[in-house]
Parts: structure tokens; sequence; C-alpha cells
């Protein structure tokens, strides 16, 4: 019987996620990349359709045509795309259809792998920050870079790596700001 | 220092989130739902907007009317909304805007904080199911029940109670399956 996270120990790790840019040199290790893909697989998505894919991209090449397709703009405490350790991209079809319904089905089956995937990262210390922009994501480009098959689509781009500075804790309005009870705007 | 989970046992827990759709009369403890949105609140956020806005129903007779409004087929093995110890009602204004990048970033700023809601009911014992569908969030009816202002939506509407049954692991497919070196095909 594996031993499950209480209460404590997640709402402590929750606490001190947050968005890391600038990563040491230091690889990762692929057997640490798997176990964090493995918690990304277990999140639920709608009628265990399963929709996420993962294209892992640590080769130097591979980082630098990345890079010079998304063009950012370099800042201090930012590592460049081409020199981060590991850049993971998360890809799904989407089987849900383009419907209201179908685009919220979808969502509800993507993000909620995606939060596995940092949350575990973060348990073993290692830094990451999600990337959703569509400007980032230019998708004919990467898709042709990726080889990614018609239907199947990028959602967001993961940098991953140890992070040079500590990870602190993150700031967040109190619940009681934006919890309501029975109706919105009766105070929790 | 508060305890952080570790990723094995982040991962223990991961392997045990399931949809549960029976709950017992037991109620759920205003503390207890109060750490759970906690959690929530913690998820990252396009641009840190904290879009996130949760409205708790317990009274018998909210839910009795969300359970008139959404008019479900009661089922083996479902607890009917109206007997559901809590409702949790997702909601959230979209800062990002209608186009593609404001709906990726309005999606990966619900979906992983309400991802961090479920396991962290999940990591307390108690069961979830997380519910996208546009059918039962009949927008207009459930808006003018919980008074939700004008540009603010209901994104899930996640049952909540002490489970009937255990909750076992979850099968998913193996990362050999859905992860890729480089380029989408190459095996991982």
């Amino acid at each position: 019987m594996a031993e499950i996270a209480s209460l404590d120990a997640l709402a402590g790790l929750m606490a001190r996620q947050r968005a890391v840019r600038e990563f040491t040199n230091d690889p990762v290790d692929d057997g640490l990349i798997e176990r964090l893909l493995e918690a990304a697989t277990r999140a639920p998505s709608a009628k265990n359709e399963q929709v996420l894919r993962f294209v892992v991209v640590k080769r130097p090449e591979t980082k630098q045509q990345v890079a010079a397709i998304v063009g950012e703009t370099p800042g201090p405490g930012r590592t460049p795309w081409d020199e981060v350790p590991v850049l993971v991209f998360v890809c799904a079809a989407n089987p849900f259809g383009e419907t209201a319904t179908g685009a919220a089905a979808q969502a509800g089956s993507v993000y909620p792998g995606i939060q596995n995937l940092l949350l575990a990262a973060r348990s073993a210390g290692l830094g990451t920050v999600l990337t959703t922009s569509r400007a980032k994501i230019k998708e004919a480009e990467l898709r042709a870079l990726l080889n990614l098959p018609q239907g199947t689509d990028i959602y967001a781009i993961i940098p991953m790596g140890w992070p040079v500075a500590k990870i602190g804790k993150n700031r967040r309005r109190p619940v009681a700001e934006v919890a309501y009870r029975e109706r919105f705007g009766d105070a929790w």
C-alpha cells in the first residue's frame, strides 16, 4: 500500500507552487521525467478519454529550433528556451467536438493533467512555468517541427529544470474574498 | 516549515483519484471545505489573475432547486444532487478575452484550481466528481438561482461528500503509450 499525501502535506506543496523561469544547467533524469508524466496521466478526463499526449524535448538542436520559432524576448531571470533543460509539449486531440459542452469537456480533460505534472515536478524540487499563449505556441511551425498528426494540437509548453533560486510560497487572495455561501456575494 | 508532499506520496494520491457519485448522508465540515478552497486558490493562473470564485451550496432548499433545474436522470450508484452533502459551483469572470490566446489563458487559469480542489478533497478522504457539461450547467437558470453577476460564468459543478465505497486506484494508459521523445511518434 503506497503512502498517500495528507491534506497538510498537499496544502504545503500547493502553497509553494510558483512559476520558475530561471534554471541551472543540471540535466533532468529521464526516470524522473517519466514519473512526472505518469502523474499527469492520472488526472481525470471527460469520459475517461485520456486525451493528453506529451512530447519531451531535450536535444539542443530541437530546443534551438523551438526557440527560433517562438522568438521570445530575452530578459533577466529567464533562461532562454534553447538553454532550458527540458521543454514538455502538452498535446491532445479533441474527441468532444467544438460545441460549448465539447470545449468544456476538452479543457477539463487537458488542464487537470497539466496541473498534476506541475505539482509532481514541484514535489521533486523541479521548477516549471505553464505557457499557454497561442502567440508562443506558433501552431503551424511547431506542428511541423514536432511532426504532430492532424487533429492533435499543442495546449501548453512547459519549460522545466532545476531552479536557480529557492521556490518560496505563492501569494493568493484569502478564501473569504473568493468563496460564497449558497449565493454569489453571500459571505463565506 | 510546513511538511511538503513527496513525489511518492503525491503519486500515490493521484493514482487514487477517481470519480465518486455515491455519497453517505454524513455532513462535510465547513472548516474542511475552507481548506479545500484554499488549496484551489493556490493553483497558478495566467498573469496571476486568480479568476476563480466558489459558491458552496449546502442548504437542502438550494440543492433541491439545483436538482430541479438540472433535471438529471437518477441511476444506481448515484446520489441525487438534492441529497449530495455539498455542491461546489466553480465560477469565474474571463479577463483574457475571447481570442484563442484568451480562451487558453482562461482554461489554464480555471482547471488547475479545480484539480487542486479535487486532489485536496481526495487527500481528506472525500469523494468528488467533476461536472463540466453545459447541458447540466444550465446557465440562465442556475445564474439566476446563484445570483451570479454579469460576466461571471459557471465552469464546473462539483458534487462532494463522503464516499459510500472505498476509492480504489484509477486505470490509465502507460506512459509509453502517451509520451514521445523530441518528435510525436518517436518512442519514449
